[in-house]
């Protein structure tokens, strides 16, 4: 069953945003306070609060998006190790079972 | 060696900015058009492109950090994959560990 959509109301740099769609309000408020955190982290900064408006959006963008492409290293990091892990499981299965052969083998012959 | 402090010009939504720090300009061109490409695929919305440039910042800082949210999201999962991995390759190593000594202790014994 598809989920059905919402209105969910946001308090992002003192202004109110109604968002419309699916995912929880619960989600939505984790994202905005993470951006509100992230402004009030750099509005300790002299040279950030005397930027405009405008400029202190894409510094904030830029940043969130830096947290994002970290992620996203971070993913291909972790699927190469994985890819690595499950290469190295398959070679110590295929040895076991060579293993086992041999054993079951040599049972076999009475050797 | 630590890197050297450099400048980098990006142009994000028309206007050009300098950002000081030590990441890569070929990095930071990268997020610049990550950002510029998401900007142009709302600004096709006509419900967005009538927001006022306040709104239409708020707005894309919560769809960059939803990416980023669903990329941590995906670093959980993989994360979990891979210690499950490393589970099953201990608990394999060990079965193989286990069955080279009876192998062994049999050959040393004779039967």
């Amino acid at each position: 069953m598809k989920e059905a959509k919402t209105d969910t109301e946001v308090l992002i740099r003192g202004r109110i945003y109604t968002l419309s769609g699916y995912e929880s309000e619960e989600y939505l408020q984790k994202v905005a306070l993470y951006i509100n955190n992230k402004f009030a982290e750099y509005n300790k900064n002299e040279t950030f609060s005397h930027q405009s408006t405008d400029t202190q959006s894409v510094l904030l963008e830029l940043n969130i998006a830096d947290d994002y492409f970290k992620a996203k290293k971070q993913i291909s990091l972790l699927e190469e190790a994985l890819a690595q892990k499950e290469q190295e499981l398959s070679d110590v299965k295929h040895d076991l079972i060579a293993l086992q052969m041999r054993t079951e083998s040599k049972q076999a012959s009475g050797v």
